[in-house]
């Protein structure tokens, strides 16, 4: 052994040349794990900034699904919404919903306080290497909050007083959202009961639609869209372009929300598991917009641009709670049924007299039902009575808290516009700005 | 000494393992093989996701450029097409453009069959590590398939029937445009014979381009463009606002198409072509837009916003045949060429009375010739030969086909709307729909 | 012989391994060289088409901020300057502006030179592995230079002459910009008193908000913008649809703007730097936006679509000259101040009777002003004494070369439109093509 010893210096030295060798191996191994670190924080900035772009397409989608009179609220709304989302995830959101070990009430209740990023300059010897940054992880996960209020106020457009709808806004991104899915996402009770939901087509999607649910019966239809002998009144959209553009966007952006939700880049296994979802992701939504397609022109003789749009979407939230697992085939049909439910969901909503001004119940709720249930299909992980169960809970809790929250408003600062500013349209009205001064309507 | 001389072979293999070295070692060398896989494969995902925007860039160029009358109907076509052209990569058009050692016809027709990703959770046992997951390489195939057929929906637009054209749509993503690209990219006879075409100015554009020529002259010109006695009617895009969005999401889309076309990104040699190719691809799209600004403002005294737009995209389809041998300054030359040919053909299609509603043959095709035959300027792997072979043959059996099938379709179900249809605008007349229902025409 | 196989077992444990360990070993360390080559790249095309998405994003905001009659001449600008950028700073902006150790005067003038790339398929040999592959941080410093063009163009919208400005643009991209960026990020005199301006809060947007002030004062304001008698008449945008797509698409693009300014992807702490930066700037616009909202309800009763916006777009700004320093808290202030800015700049600049079209010099200088100066208080390097010198010497050096070009063209060429060309609108006067034809004007 001392002969060794005596040897080492020298192997030392010897060793150094190897540069080469070590290079080949090197070249021919697996990824190192400070690499890994690098390239799972990049997934969560990649898959945020996508989902980020996702605002944008909300804002499009309905600025282009109400009347020109309303255009400028609703971008108003857009923006505000998300930016108030940005500060109050800030704020308590994100330990709110990812507690760790500083749950309020284990499994069900989270912790307060506001998030901390690392240090600049961070050290290997100051972070968690197996995961990610900590900035890219709030980046990331602030954005699927961001986008649970912009389902809201699609739904409840043309009506609802600006500053009220914030403040539910600050309240839903800043507890109900946080608190629902720490259940799941923050290892909560969901968790352990074994639900499932990859990207979230319960605790985003659904939870935005059951959020938007409330404030539609809260608040009522619009004037005019529903006659007193029960007939529905269409009212169509003032800008089937931007609409569109909305629904690109959208779909651009979930291959971030469910490609980053695989949570990890580092290995083959995870990079081979982010392209199957990419193209999961995109054959449930063409093929949800295809079925839109065909069915109305088989159900009403022409096709419906609206629904194709809305199909597409329903396509995209069916497939979130579960991109991974499916085949091509499969993602088709899971896809393909979300297209179909947006057809008949929205005429039996307004059979309800629910006025839902851009069909986000259907798309976010009822498919993110569909979305949720069929996971156990695909996924021997998960039961299809576990998957009911954690979608009624979310749902139960997110309903009644928004509708006791929404009538609470209404009771006090009020939720809707008069009659008047209604008629001539909330961009006078309320912000005295319209959003296309030069244009006459027809 | 002399005893470590003679223990140097076995000290070599000693010395790998000292952890702390070999992550030095690490550090200073190459990237193992397994990030290689996860960083083509995250090029693919990236690439893809750039040109999926691509779909949103044609549908608001051509959006923008039809009548407000056609608008709904043109978005619809184009959220269509992207769906159908999907559904059909995956049912077959994959593997027919890449069928690796099952081609039916060796080298001129590949496999019939659906596309099977790689298993969830793929261990590095199971794929090759030396490319990239399936799933990605899908994904990236998969948008260049549903470019082509975005490039036909606009010079048809604002008279061809929807289903009719979707019809079209279907044959050309499954069979036309797979059966084309695998002499090519699934290395068929034009591979074998030597033609070079990087990310596709023949194999995508102009065989767009070509089917587009083929459906313009099947379909005839819109009412009223072409008078009687040889006058040519301007018949101006109703939103250059979304026009211009849409030349500037294809041209961001573009970095995807000819970076990714790359297909590697594991090695520093890759990294910096990749980059190459993003200077390069900027470089002529900037000097495409220049020449038609210029030449436009010496030729008829103004400069024209919308040939600006198609010089741009035509400096891009022409730096597409090889965005990476160029110069800078040769790529200057290139693109500024291509929006030269802009600025002549459009005047020269007229001439033809070729109706071609967004400018796609001159861009798409003629712009596709000139950078497929300039390849052997900058590459001396090409010949001027072989790059004109190899466009003429993929052109005839593109144009041909094409042209076969819409004649077929127009003496069977119909190709093109009624007159009063054509009149009254598609969209009242077949989607009973308008884009902007409430802004009065001029 | 025998002694070595007496060595073997201590050999043997440290040596077996070699393929398996070293591959642990690896897995388990830090990122290769390579890897690091190429990662930085990889953030700088990725930071660079992102920043070339802002000059979209520009595009929209101003297509949207002027009145319909100027739509078609605001986006032609748009898409000129940009292509013009492109050009100039291939030809001698990228060497003036990082000369090395060329500088034709240390320190203050860089070298006159043409871009070069690297060569096809480069060696590890050829390059420094420790930075990036030339092309991508070309691309990527490009995108910057054009940016500041954008900032231009919106000031001076409504009546500056198309082709006068182009060619300011030319001087600007290929000549100021570069020269006042080589004084920091070239190595420079600034950069050598101490001077820190991480994204460019005063070398891109404070330079393009003087060179627009330059332009907004030798042009003179909008006929019928100010009255005779002092009174300030509003001229609303046209499509703020547009608008608030622009800035979700500058928001977007600023992720890439300040992230890709670490310059540096390869190591953890570089990583989480960026993502410090990313959560850092979204909030620091967030604040931006709520402050302004909150701001013009207090201040004017009724919320302010456009001045929330640019609220956005100036807590942007603020947050670019030191976005990785500040806590996600020190974000939120900074930013929520460049909010409050715009609100009390927009009617000042009105006082002053500078008529600034879409508020860029709110906006892009005064919050430029305010984030460089505030760098001292997160950023214990900074100084607020050196901050104000540098932010006063670009300033200067900007304001009136630009004066004096400005000038120039105007005595000669001539600047702006006859008064009948801008009371018609410069769309049909000077480029014949409306940008709405079909819609008519209110």
């Amino acid at each position: 052994m001392n002969l060794i010893k005596t040897l080492i210096p020298a192997a030392a030295v010897i060793a150094l040349p190897q540069v080469g060798l070590a290079q080949e191996t090197a070249a021919s191994g697996e990824t190192p794990q400070h690499t890994q670190y690098i390239l799972t924080s990049l997934l969560f900035l990649m898959g945020g900034f996508l989902v980020f772009w996702m605002a944008a397409g909300f804002a499009m989608l309905e600025a282009g699904l109400v009347r020109s009179k309303n255009v400028t609220m609703q971008l108003t709304k857009n923006i505000a919404l998300f930016s108030l989302a940005a500060i109050m995830y800030w704020l308590v959101g994100f330990n709110l919903m990812y507690p760790g070990d500083g749950w309020t009430i284990t499994g069900f209740l989270g912790a307060f306080s506001p998030t901390v990023l690392e240090p600049v300059g961070l050290a290997d010897t100051e972070t968690d290497l197996s995961y990610a940054s900590v900035g890219s992880d709030f980046f990331f996960q602030l954005m699927f909050c961001a986008t649970t209020a912009s389902i809201v106020s699609g739904t409840m457009a043309e009506r609802v007083k600006l500053w009220p709808f914030l403040l539910f806004v600050v309240v839903l991104t800043g507890i109900i959202y946080p608190i629902e899915a720490s259940w799941q996402w923050g290892g909560g009770w969901l968790s352990e009961m074994g639900f499932s939901d990859f990207a979230g087509s319960t605790l985003v999607h659904a939870a935005g639609g059951f959020a938007a649910l409330a404030g539609a019966i809260v608040l009522g239809p619009r004037i005019g869209k529903f006659t007193k002998d029960g007939k529905v009144v269409p009212i169509p959209g003032s800008n089937l372009a931007l609409a569109t553009l909305g629904t690109f966007i959208l779909w651009l952006g979930w291959f971030g929300f469910n490609g980053g939700s695989q949570l990890a880049m580092g290995t083959i296994g995870d990079m081979a598991d982010i392209s199957r979802i990419f193209a999961n992701t995109n054959m449930a939504a063409a093929a949800g917009a295809v079925a839109a397609l065909i069915l109305t022109q088989v159900r009403f003789g022409k096709v419906d641009l609206t629904m194709t749009l809305n199909g597409a979407l329903a396509g995209l939230v069916s497939i979130t709670a579960e991109p991974l697992a499916p085949s091509l085939f499969q993602s088709l049909i899971i896809g393909g049924i979300g297209g179909v439910i947006v057809v008949f969901a929205v005429p039996m909503l307004d059979r309800m007299r629910i006025d839902d001004v851009v069909g986000a119940i259907p798309v976010h709720l009822i498919a993110g039902f569909w979305g949720t249930f069929i996971v156990a299909w695909t996924n021997s992980d998960a039961s299809f009575v576990t998957q009911i169960i954690g979608f009624v809970a979310i749902g139960v809790f997110v309903f009644v808290v928004s509708y006791v929250l929404f009538t609470v408003i209404k009771s006090t600062v009020g939720l809707r516009v008069g009659e008047e500013e209604e008629i001539n349209g909330l961009d006078m009205a309320e912000l005295g700005m319209e959003a296309y001064p030069e244009f006459s309507k027809g």
